[in-house]
């Protein structure tokens, strides 16, 4: 009893603290709606945030029924250690509410669990939504984020966090750098070259044309936010309130993100002349990315090394791929894909523990990686050749806002003149 | 004193958990003012900002001086179980501020206890806020305020969580379905009616106008942190850190809110021939609205049926309240009003609490309801008559922002044309 | 045993409780970024939330890698218990990560320690930042904020929070009402009398000119999430979740921003003849700003005074600097330095605690203050005189964002109108 007195009360309080980190990652979405809104034109502003609305709400559902089980098999494997079934989550009654779930091995109950896990879900396809944002049909697109969602994303989460066949290689990815952020990434990298960049984007003179951000505050807004979420995805992550770890988590998550801003607004100004907020804005959502890997395994000097590393990726990584005509509005491919790479890979390198190696590491992020571009490419191809992915050239340059909704997001002034 | 340890320690976490939830209702009044700026036109957007500013100061300073020790009067009635005066909580001296106050029974402290209740004082006359905009008078929508949530607010509250002789009769209100929306709600009905609809809304022809949203992406931020808030809202509720409780209502609010966005996206695409995302925004609040009642007491999977029952019947809602002429700019009535009875009654039906009855519940829903309309009515009629209660006509069509704030929310690009 | 155990969880709650700070205070940053880009004009918005963006980012790794160590020197001064060398933190190993570092003492790991700090430092630019706005120059105000947040901040924390000479001398500064923001209001009006007026702003027959807000709504958001997040900065600055104090602390900072808000909307009615929004939220943040350095040691009636005289002392001193023409967009001199000073002296006279007196509170404020304004007032002259501080009155005209950053911050509307 005395010894179960304790233990209840780290159990108590790390349950409440992977609640409150599932409240954080649920802000996330705010973050990430206003980003792409923000990053994106006037016009297809009510698209873009119903789609995110859509997803965040489809994700955790889906998840209820399908996901959660087929990401945490426990012995029920379906295929090797390669793919499980899944089915609803348990209701209230049984084990599901009480600290025999997870003991003081995971200290929260089981529908805590359910739902930390359920708000990281539906970020997979936020992360695309961003990349074909501006031309994607919506129908379309909704099918393909529930599929993705619902049936790809537990699919390579079994791999490790299931403890499936990766878990086994001795892969380490803490948060989800690969299971994430580099599988929505490259979810989106295919997604992209099925759909084809923006009408006006690539110029046949070979010329490049800048299309601008219609509001920096929502992109700013979005990312402080998407930072403060990331205390409890990363935070979150430790799976018990921890001191040690905890804090660990916490700095690096913190020194990785600010890195990785300085980093990006240095290596931007350099390159392209001016003090760009958005590449800031990108930079430091890069370094978070980039340390979500690692975050409790590298110490705080290797965790800014690894932000600012990042930040100066997606610099090069956005020219790049407008170098080769992948468009992609908000960066998504880079700050996600490429840079959910490197920081899978820094583990190997930077990690205080000697089982980590970039082998390992390489393995991991290549395989999900493959799997998402591969997923994601079979099913916009098929949506392409049946109920067609792209709206018309009308209707993009229209908007999709007044084109598929039928109403702009913004209605300023026009009242006032009414009256005149 | 080994079992003080725990117990000391439990206590920390609980008051903890609660004075997080107080800081998570806080932040749902930025929600209620960007919903109901996002929703209403631009010309008045600095008039609703003001309203909510006012409000959530005036709501926490009026239930220091008289509402908490009027809703939880203890054995201190003035009246039957029906009302009781209020008067200034208790300074930090005393056992307000110790264990003693609330020892393992309520896990907090006294002043924990206050300020958890003080941030939901305030949502009664915010709900009102968004129904009347556009057209109130300002001063006397401050009068309004100010009478319903100090004196009315705790008077209802008094009847069930000040243990009143609702509580005798074995209603169930977990977070405040009826004690809240649904007092919120009716008492906006009464305040509309009186109040009438906006110039131009309801045209001679029976045409409905509609009046567009000024910002989705205002909307949108709102409608998150109100589902931010929410976790504290319901998860506070529960009024310890008791690990079981707690992620249960976490699941059952998420579950819920996800539900209503759904099945509102989906009623109202088939109604309107549109995604519509105001619906959607709405269709959230609707199911989170809907599952305060019940949160602790029923299954996941009925929770996420209560939200998309909750979700269908805010659509139908809207419509309904614009054919018979009700002009509710925000759809705070249909939101909080109809879906805050929906959820109380679906008590119930779902609870695995075999106590809670329809009929039960009906009592408790409607007599709240009744009550906050009967008072706003009389309030709102006592204002018209006396000082008035809407602006002329003129003010409302330049807008309220520069008749009555002297100044407009927005001012884009003048500036830069000056040079020109 | 059966005493480590209820120390090490009241250890792990009050660990979480102060990286939850962190993050609250973290947001302030977003608080901060929207208030101030809301009160200026469009044409500048691009650069402040740039500036915003480096300052959170630079602040954080400047307090790692010098800062902390500066404040916090332990017996390490170098200059009686005026000055203390900074250096790095110490990396994950060690002690750095344990119960051992804090015990019962300070509840927390030294990485939490230094996070906490680390989220306050950066704010004493970012209350530069927003009295400087749209004049200065992008380049040098960087430079400042770089040295005034590396070097000057933690020298006068030094005397204070790490035992310095004003520690022994027996001030009382909770939370920073003089640390933090008079610090940063008097360096800003250093700045300001460097920098002069806006061109416009002071006509030359003594007509002082309204240069309106952009946008309210940001503005709003802004002190919203301010006062979210002074839960962590208060709240947090109990160094532990010991529930009395964090209680009391939370609701004396509630209140005291309530009762500015509401004390300015009265203030400034009368004197301006019409509800002021701007006034409103100043009258809040003044009021937070008050109650921060006596927030664990006043009653709850003399927090609710002494933010209510914040919130009149605001409206005037904002009229009052207009007239002696320091031109300050957002009021951060009155609400943070001028508040910060009288929040500091009302400790000498509403504590509870009667060490506490004026004369001891007038000499720590007065000398923090004078040091921030020297310090700057150097700074500033010294950029003037070499690179420059102001931008041309040409690039003022045509705004920061475009001049400096090559973009605006909103682009509304342009592409649709293509299509025509």
């Amino acid at each position: 009893m005395a010894e179960q007195g304790p233990a209840f009360d780290f159990f108590t309080i790390s349950n409440l603290w992977l609640l409150l980190s599932a409240a954080l990652v649920f802000i996330m979405h705010l973050g990430f709606s206003t980003v792409e809104s923000g990053l994106c034109q006037s016009k297809n502003t009510n698209n873009i945030l119903f789609k995110n609305v859509f997803i965040v709400c489809m994700g955790v559902l889906s998840y209820a029924v399908w996901g959660y089980n087929a990401m945490y098999p426990g012995d029920g494997w379906a295929l090797g250690e390669f793919f499980a079934m899944g089915k609803p989550i348990e209701t209230w009654t049984g084990s599901a509410l009480t600290y025999d779930y997870g003991k003081t091995a995971l200290c929260m109950t089981q529908l805590t669990d359910f739902l930390f896990q359920a708000m990281f879900a539906a970020t997979a396809a936020t992360i695309v939504s961003g990349a074909v944002a501006e031309r994607v049909k919506l129908g379309s697109f909704m099918i393909y984020a529930v599929l993705l969602v619902t049936f790809a994303y537990p699919v390579t989460g079994s791999w490790q966090w299931g403890a499936g066949w990766l878990a086994d290689a001795g892969f380490k990815d803490f948060a989800g750098s690969t299971l994430v952020h580099a599988f929505g990434g490259f979810a989106a990298l295919a997604a992209v070259i099925v759909l084809g960049p923006r009408k006006g984007k690539f110029l046949s003179d070979g010329r490049v044309k800048p299309i601008l951000p219609h509001s920096l505050p929502l992109a700013t807004i979005g990312v402080f936010l998407l930072f403060l979420g990331w205390f409890g995805f990363n935070g979150g992550s430790v799976l018990s309130a921890s001191p040690g770890p905890v804090s660990l988590v916490f700095v690096t998550t913190t020194l990785a993100g600010c890195a990785g801003g300085i980093a990006a607004i240095f290596a931007s100004w350099i390159l392209l002349k001016k003090p760009d907020l958005s590449m800031a804005l990108n930079g430091i959502l890069a370094g978070l990315v980039g340390i979500t890997a690692g975050a409790d395994t590298v110490g705080v000097g290797s965790a800014a090394l690894i932000g600012a590393i990042a930040g100066v990726i997606v610099v090069f990584s956005v020219l790049f791929f407008d170098k080769i005509k992948i468009d992609d509005p908000v960066g998504a491919i880079s700050v996600h894909g490429v840079c959910g790479i490197w920081g899978t890979l820094a583990v190997g390198i930077f990690s205080m523990n000697e089982a980590h190696t970039v082998a390992k590491q390489a393995l991991g992020t290549f395989s999900v990686s493959a799997f998402a571009f591969v997923f994601s490419l079979i099913l916009a191809i098929a949506l392409k050749v049946t109920i067609g992915i792209r709206v018309s050239a009308e209707e993009e340059m229209r908007g999709l806002d007044v084109e598929e909704h039928g109403s702009p997001a913004y209605h300023f002034g026009q009242d006032a003149t009414e009256l005149g």
